[in-house]
């Protein structure tokens, strides 16, 4: 087992590394920034090392400064947390050639997964189900109306230059195919003077359901069911929960099943997670694979008992996993509390947390670097708390959270705690009700100031 | 269900009350005393009615001003919590008169169990084991001597008069019982002027063992397996856990078992803990019966995900249970954080807690009601919180312990934490290996100030 870990990260995930590592009696190594100096995760480590000014690329992104960092306090491994350094295919290269072990992806793993096509291409070899599309560009209207009668409408053409929602066109039937097609060309060829179009199915009503994996060095690896994070704005999670409202059974089964024959195709090695659009009907479709720890793994441990941080710690240690996969025996729900304005487009909030009163009792969890008197700072990303939920049933996490997100006090700056009140509040939401567009038509008027 | 729920406590059992009555849609109202006036319980209600003036015997044990605000405010039940009323037989009788549902014991129930003798007959006479003793005062030496051959040596002989360790003899072999009877006879003759005497079997490395039990109005009982407590001070509990290391399958069974007809005997409704002491053979003998909830309840909570005072709730309001039995999933530990100097005596140290931190994360469960700010009035109990940790193993729970007392700061106060700590680092603690004398023995000068 390593004897020091160093962790190249700040913030909450920080912290939640150097707590496991406490528990398993490895030392360990902060690095931070001078606008960090304050932080939790660098008072709670055993050292701790300053590795330059607050921007990014001059601190936590500084590969060159970490690996000093690393050698000066004679750590034996790096964990990257999740962001920043962790799906860096060069850092995690480094690390090997200075004989520092990443608890993470190898560079080789972390190139496959982290270039789409190649990643989408890999898994569909795999016999992952991925979104079908046309191979390439579209030759001509005959050409994409007959890839499309292939794969059945609705499906959705897309200008190859697009981007932002330009230049793309849902299709329902095939007699709609011709004006989407046009409508398409003309404005990406308006927009980005390029007018070829490729085509995918179109996923109807979508859900955002990930499987959690740990692979090990035999390349074997388990499954320990899904999360679903459709509660997104803009693309960022904001509320997870497991199990998923929406998963069957056969489902998790089946998704659990494809999810570890896509990381065994690859030997992966390591805890990743494996993210599936899944349609109306329950088809699920490859969309991405993580090659590292989540914010909100939480959840997962919550419902399965298993830290897994020490597991991530083992797998890397070269300890074997089990085979077995894991369930939920209970449920469980993660609130992101961001130092935001949710009433006024989420604007970001830094700055000083005057009164800080945390939530307790029965089924809470918190995990959170801020205190009373802590400065946050307006460099990094604005999550200052998970607010983790777990009960026998999703009516209980639900009423527990609304408890708990009602206890909390932070004064001094704005967070997200309205917006997930209301979020509870609403009767979709509360009946499992829900897609990844869900907050695109949410009143957010309805959150109290 | 009931509408509205009036809390006849304070401190963070009033709070541990309150969250399950919200995430149960149950309205509640809490009093408070004057001294309590910031306290959390009752700025967490959704009512509260000051009854008093700091002296318990003014406010919290005072009956009629109870009475009168939960007539005042409507509650259809009140919730006594554990110490103050929650074991009045006369309190109990006279929410019955009100038409306010006691959520605890009925009178009757209250009485049998709160006089020793006769826990110990009743108990005796529904086939559970309490510890072997003469019927009555032993009428001479020879008297003795056939009793004690009879229920096996060692036993004790203690004088009906005695108290405070004065006038007993533990008596091993048949040939030391002269010299024993004599000793004891001489001692309380001098210090109580009455020499009579009644014998005991005695019980050996004793640990303090109960079990969680619950019963409905139909009269039927479960239990919730067991919680060593045999970390006392003063017979004071400083430190809980579940399962308890000395438990084997077949004795928490068997335990469990015997609980169960004894509850059932009674005809007992609600939650209540069945004490036993259990000797270093696991031999064990009825202590006494709390009609109450525990400090302690969080424990078995986490270990079987069951909440109690959701359970002690529904049961109040006539729902039946369902006749299984709860067996440890986890394994989990509770230490008490009281406003004490464990360096001076464990001498109560009141005062303002200037800055507060909360350790979090994985397994890390906390029941106060303190805050940054908050003034501990001397009057009361110094418990200000309970850190409840759980994990997989016994060893994880003890890790993760020691790791979260680390990250607790509390400013302005002495707190038991450091004995905490060094409980966690003794040896013996951590095989398992300890009775209630244990504290007897421990070297106090280890904690660190």
């Amino acid at each position: 087992m390593f004897k020091k870990i160093l962790i190249a990260n700040r913030g909450e995930i920080a912290l939640r590394v150097i707590r496991t590592c406490k528990e398993m009696g490895i030392k360990t190594v902060a690095v931070y920034s001078t606008a960090d100096k304050d932080s939790l995760h660098v008072r709670f480590a055993d050292e701790a090392v300053c590795i330059g000014a607050a921007p990014s690329r001059d601190s936590y992104l500084n590969i060159p400064r970490i690996i000093a960092a690393a050698e000066i306090t004679n750590a034996d491994a790096i964990h990257p947390g999740y962001g920043f350094l962790s799906e860096n295919a060069e850092f995690s290269k480094i690390c090997e050639e200075y004989k520092i072990k990443f608890i993470g992806a190898s560079p080789e793993m972390i190139n496959k997964m982290g270039d789409k096509a190649t990643a989408k291409a890999t898994m569909e070899e795999a016999g992952v189900p991925t979104v079908p599309g046309s191979k390439g560009l579209l030759k001509s209207l005959e050409d994409g109306k007959k890839i499309a009668a292939e794969m059945g409408y609705p499906v959705i053409v897309k200008a190859t230059a697009g981007g932002g929602g330009k230049g793309m066109r849902i299709i329902k039937t095939e007699a709609d195919f011709k004006k989407g097609w046009d409508d398409a060309r003309q404005e990406s060829g308006a927009a980005f003077g390029n007018d070829a179009l490729y085509l995918e199915k179109y996923i109807e009503e979508p859900r955002h359901i990930e499987i959690q994996i740990i692979g090990d060095s035999d390349g074997r690896a388990c499954h320990l069911s899904e999360r679903d994070c459709s509660i997104q704005r803009r693309h960022q999670k904001l509320v997870e929960e497991t199990p998923s409202p929406f998963i069957t059974d056969e489902l998790r089964d089946a998704m659990g099943k494809a999810a570890i024959k896509g990381a065994e195709a690859i030997g992966y090695e390591g805890a990743g997670t494996i993210e599936f659009l899944v349609d109306k009907h329950r088809n699920f479709y490859f969309m991405e694979m993580n090659t590292r720890i989540q914010v909100e793994h939480p959840i997962t441990e919550e419902v399965t008992d298993f830290d897994l941080i020490k597991e991530q710690i083992k797998v890397a240690a070269g300890e074997k996993i089990s085979g077995k996969n894991y369930y939920p025996k209970l449920f469980a729900m993660e609130c992101r509390i961001n130092a935001e304005d949710p009433s006024n487009g989420f604007r970001p909030s830094p700055g000083k947390i005057i009164n800080l009163h945390l939530p307790g009792g029965k089924g809470v969890r918190i995990d959170s670097h801020v205190y009373a008197g802590y400065v946050i700072p307006p460099n990094y990303d604005s999550m200052i708390a998970k607010l983790i939920i777990s009960g026998q049933t999703r009516e209980e996490v639900i009423v527990r959270m609304k408890r708990a997100l009602e206890e909390f006090v932070i004064d001094g700056i704005k967070t997200t705690i309205p917006f997930h009140i209301a979020l509870l509040e609403d009767e979709n939401f509360k009946a499992g009700n829900f897609t990844t567009k869900f907050l695109e038509d949410f009143d957010f008027s309805k959150i109290k100031k």
